[in-house]
């Protein structure tokens, strides 16, 4: 048993999502937007992009540290901030810096309109600070998008279907509008601009000549996001998947063409066997005795531990890792527990993901000989049907991920 | 021809304006909610009133420098923000107090929400940056009520009827806010916290022994706001007078009784003659020759100038005053055209107010010998009903209030 999981994701129930291609969702992160003159930048690209004919719906983190500072003031007033409030008061940073964005297209000569969630139409649950998204009700968008305008949609919240009241996403939040909205408006694609500018073969940091990824698909983002790949998270990966949204991780910063998320049927794709290697300088393995796995993943669960990597392989021993955040809640739960249990947090983990290993089965027993061949032995090994994972010591990873990106010839030619 | 302008002030059409006379709404200004203390500190006030029996109303002004950080981002942005967006972004401070608020009564045992302008129901017309309140659709805020909640709402804001965008109200909106909901409600009185106890028969700060006032009628306290009087602004008096809202100004750190602000025929009045004397140190006073007067107020309230005071004795000249903020505004004005003007900037204005002054015909008399007694005299006089306003030298100001306050007997007995 080894599996990776994925949180389970809403349905859009949107007006028209018959499909408008030549509609395009920009969505800019924190960094993006850090400063009055970075959202002017935004401003020109969306100026730009409905210059080239396409009708635009931007979506904007919030500025730099304005959500922190928030979340600064709640701890001030109360240890457990109220939920309802909680969302209320944190969703404000979006609403700045999307109506500061639409004044600067209007200085720019072209129309806009910022949205709040609630004005957007995104409809959620009433699970304050991760809500999921119930529904898009895109009227006001499109009829913005019809006199013209640019759209900008404040990321990161909607409005609870029920109470009315202000929601929040939780981490990620505004990439999950983006691809809600590209997906209910039925968009031609759904840009990701960033601080990078793409996915890579594998961590530049590690291996310098590794290589922008022009294309790769949803299920090796997935594999690559769980396993280290920083670009975007797993739940608007799934989103974009589960939808048909095609998404591209673009830099806010060149006008590098980015990397293409796609299905496998997408004829953007270069078919490679290997897309790239991912990695994780520590994540904490646990090794737990006597215990029903069900009990054990329950608890975990209740607790919020994102539980990646699953190994089970005799009755009465589970392994199982998760990310080093989730550590004191993991040892706070096996410690209260009635179970024999040990961690270990000297372990890093490097994963080899690529869609074409499906049929390809040697690739399995190289990855192992090139790791034998630089004396790493794994620890632990898991796999999926794209993924090949190992738990290696922290100190070897650095020259695990450089031995299999040069194995696999996944470097610029 | 003297006469003082008041703003024309919007209908409410609320739900329930039967009267709830257990309902208080209580406002809190800038200063009172400047740090997250201070928003504590009015947490306990507003549980205090619900534990005293009140059903509880809370509207929070913008926590102190806010929403002036906020017009600083925009006019990075833009010379000139888009209206529409510029509402959108500096709404946003009393969402963020009245939130924190909420949080501070939950962790006090009571439960409370915190309300957008267009969640409780403010709906606007659709003129931003001065929108007037057209509606309180209040059955929001009335559920929460009848749920036991503090109910808190983003004062300065609400929502417009046609487009449903965000407004705002203007200078003072929150005040506003707080006696249309007060209105609205039919409740039994609507507080007024701010940085000083009350209103006082003078400037303290002019007159040592000037003395809070228990409480005054709409029209005194409406020209003491027209004639230098700080404590409330003309529009949210005028909307209280129009709707026979009981307003009581109070200091949001003290215990103090302040200053009550009610209808002629109010119980609570002790009918005192003369109530106050009010100032402005600098009012500068304008003499135009050879024009038509409504083609002259017509062009100044066009530029947004708030003129006080005009005076007309004879076909070919007229005098006014306006405030020293829109001496600019003014001079442009007249430059452009084509008469015979000139300014004066080294005047003040000294104004004995009170609603007994009606029946009490000497009082004129009385104040100018007291003038006279002292070596000032006015430069222009003007009078209302209840108003007897002589502009003097700025250096002769602070003589003349102690000597009007000593002669009318204004002082602490």
């Amino acid at each position: 048993m080894a599996t990776t999981h994925y949180e389970t994701v809403p349905e859009v129930a949107g007006d028209a999502v018959s499909g408008s291609p030549d509609i395009v969702v920009m969505k800019f992160g924190g960094t993006s937007v850090a400063d009055t003159e970075k959202i002017t930048e935004v401003a020109r690209r969306l100026v730009r992009a409905q210059e080239e004919g396409r009708r635009v719906v931007g979506v904007l983190s919030a500025m730099g540290d304005t959500t922190d500072e928030l979340i600064r003031l709640a701890h001030q007033i109360s240890p457990r901030p109220h939920p309802r409030e909680y969302d209320m008061l944190i969703s404000v940073g979006e609403r700045i810096s999307n109506s500061l964005c639409a004044m600067a297209v209007h200085d720019l000569g072209h129309e806009a309109i910022s949205l709040t969630g609630s004005q957007a139409g995104i409809v959620t649950d009433t699970v304050h600070g991760k809500a999921k998204i119930a529904e898009v009700r895109a009227t006001r968008i499109n009829d913005a998008l019809d006199a013209g305008k640019i759209v900008l949609v404040a990321g990161f919240q909607g409005v609870s279907a029920d109470s009315h009241d202000v929601t929040t996403l939780g981490r990620g939040g505004s990439n999950l509008t983006a691809v809600a909205l590209a997906a209910a408006l039925g968009a031609g694609a759904c840009e990701m601009y960033t601080d990078v500018e793409g996915v890579y073969t594998a961590d530049p940091r590690l291996v310098p000549h590794a290589r922008r990824l022009p294309a790769v698909t949803y299920e090796e983002m997935l594999e690559l996001s769980a396993s280290g790949a920083k670009v975007l998270q797993l739940r608007s990966v799934e989103f974009a998947r589960n939808h048909d949204v095609r998404l591209q991780v673009r830099s806010t910063f060149s006008d590098a063409e980015g990397t293409w998320i796609v299905d496998e049927e997408d004829p953007v794709l270069e078919k490679a066997i290997i897309s790239g290697v991912a990695h994780t300088d520590c994540e904490p393995l646990y090794r737990v005795r006597h215990i029903d796995a069900a009990r054990l993943f329950e608890r975990l669960a209740a607790a919020n531990v994102n539980v990646d990597t699953i190994l089970q392989v005799s009755s009465d021993e589970i392994v199982f890792s998760a990310p080093v955040e989730d550590r004191e809640a993991c040892e706070e739960l096996l410690g209260g527990l009635d179970v024999e249990w040990s961690m270990r947090d000297d372990l890093g983990k490097v994963s080899l993901v690529g869609a074409g290993m499906k049929s390809h089965p040697g690739i399995a027993a190289q990855a192992f000989a090139t790791l034998g061949g630089i004396g790493v032995e794994p620890e632990v090994i898991s796999t999926s049907p794209i993924k090949i994972a190992c738990h290696v010591r922290t100190e070897d990873v650095p020259k695990a991920v450089a031995a299999l990106h040069d194995a696999f010839e996944l470097g610029a030619a």
